[in-house]
């Protein structure tokens, strides 16, 4: 049975809400992901809570009762509260009606397979833990098999992060590394290394891609340092025809991402060619190779 | 010369300070863009603001004193403010030495030449300024001709929308419009309206693009309504390998953007297709067509 938890100065309540800071997710081990959606994302990724926190409105929902219910069976800690306690723990106003606390996997570059995925995100130096999520939500789009993240980097496992990533924080792999680390683990397997430069020559349609890809992507400001960009294989551009230079982090993944896949899992040519919802067949959605 | 500002209770103070919010965007027509690289982009597509305000260190820079000087020739107000008073109007601790005041341009449906580009955006109800400074930033990078809000949006020209266009807000043009009356104008004149919906069964590779094409892109949370699809002259998939099932809106717009660029502008085949660094020609980057 859920405890039943009313009072601010409760430990539970109190270490949840550490979860909103790096040094409370570092010495906890845990972090947040809130609403009933992503963290039936996470179950169906095969991950419970440690601890899940909910209103009494909230344990209504069957789906969050199940969660609940699973939790709990799990050896886990299963929380009724109050929306007023909720807020504070999530440090919104509106808060979601149901939020999981769940262990920090290993981030250990030596913990990814490789062989696993075609495709891994390689993202320096990023500072916005939005674009952190959306990278990983993209990721997620192009089965990827996570994301690498380079030298000092913004929290992938901060609240705004988890939940720009829309539930991808439990389908994408993490690891964190500073560069030598990376490049010496990189070089010591297989994997074709591919930055986007303004300086290359070859346009992104027309490189080869060979998995497994890794996709670099520059911090938001800076791009990519020169040393890193010399590392890559591969260094290709994508066209600009505005006035900007640089396109959005995140958006340079998505591009690159789909470039690879259009590579790998090339659209089905039978069926008409596009035009008014004419029944071609869909393209492929699930069958992932590896 | 520029005036000398030191006093929070000033009128101009006051009036940039307004602009921060909706309302006083609204009562003044005026937006802000601030930081030297922005307002710099903005001179460069032929925009210089009708008020800027630096501090005396920002006045240093090269730059800005060029564009404090086309300003005041312009007939337009130059201000020497204190740090303190850029950071009461900018809401930010670490506020910019300099920015700029802007007159809001015309933003009915009816100003828009659809023959001046080959492609524009269209947004349904977006709700994160973030994401329309990223859509319009996007739609910089792949030649569209600007960005059509429909239904209520957040305002594009947010402090947050004009700082994540970097610089965008300037060279794309903005539109807002209801739905019902977004159809009647398209429909007066040629154009494609492509929609992305996972009940199509179009590969988005696979659909044939003509200009102008109109991207529609749906709500962060709720994507597209299903008449909205329904009016679409084509509705196309954008493949997903993972669990969940959509794309960030600014990335679907990214994807399909430079899916229809692609269509146009097809890299060039000679050299070698890709690898190393071969020299093969870089892609066209400014000749855009129309």
């Amino acid at each position: 049975m859920p405890r039943q938890v009313t009072a601010f100065s409760n430990a539970t309540v109190k270490q949840l809400r550490s979860l909103r800071d790096k040094k409370g997710r570092r010495s906890e081990g845990m972090f947040l992901a809130e609403g009933l959606r992503i963290v039936a994302e996470a179950r169906d990724s095969g991950r419970l809570p440690e601890i899940v926190a909910f209103s009494p409105e909230g344990a209504k929902h069957p789906l969050a009762a199940e969660i609940i219910a699973a939790t709990e069976a799990a050896g886990g800690d299963a929380v009724e509260t109050t929306p007023d306690i909720l807020s504070k723990m999530s440090g919104k106003d509106n808060p979601q009606m149901l939020l999981g606390a769940y262990r920090v996997p290993e981030t250990a570059l030596s913990a990814i397979d490789r062989a696993k995925a075609p495709l891994w995100i390689v993202a320096q130096a990023l500072r916005d833990p939005g674009n952190i999520g959306t990278i990983l939500r993209t990721g997620d789009a192009v089965g990827a098999g996570g994301l690498i993240l380079i030298d000092d980097s913004a929290d992938p496992y901060s609240v705004e992060a988890v939940r720009a990533s829309m539930g991808a924080i439990f389908t994408q792999q993490v690891a964190q590394a500073r560069w030598p680390e990376f490049v010496a683990w990189l070089r010591s397997g297989e994997g074709q290394l591919v930055g986007t430069s303004l300086r290359a020559s070859v346009d992104y349609r027309l490189a080869t891609y060979e998995p497994p890809t890794f996709i670099l992507v520059g911090n938001e400001a800076h791009g990519l340092p020169e040393a890193y960009e010399d590392e890559c294989d591969v260094r290709v551009k994508i066209p600009m025809l505005g006035k900007a230079d640089s396109l959005n982090a995140a958006m340079a993944t998505a591009v690159m991402g789909y470039e690879v896949l259009r590579h790998r899992l090339p659209a089905h040519e039978h069926g008409a060619s596009g035009g008014h919802a004419s029944p071609a067949p869909s393209a492929p959605t699930s069958n992932r190779p590896g």
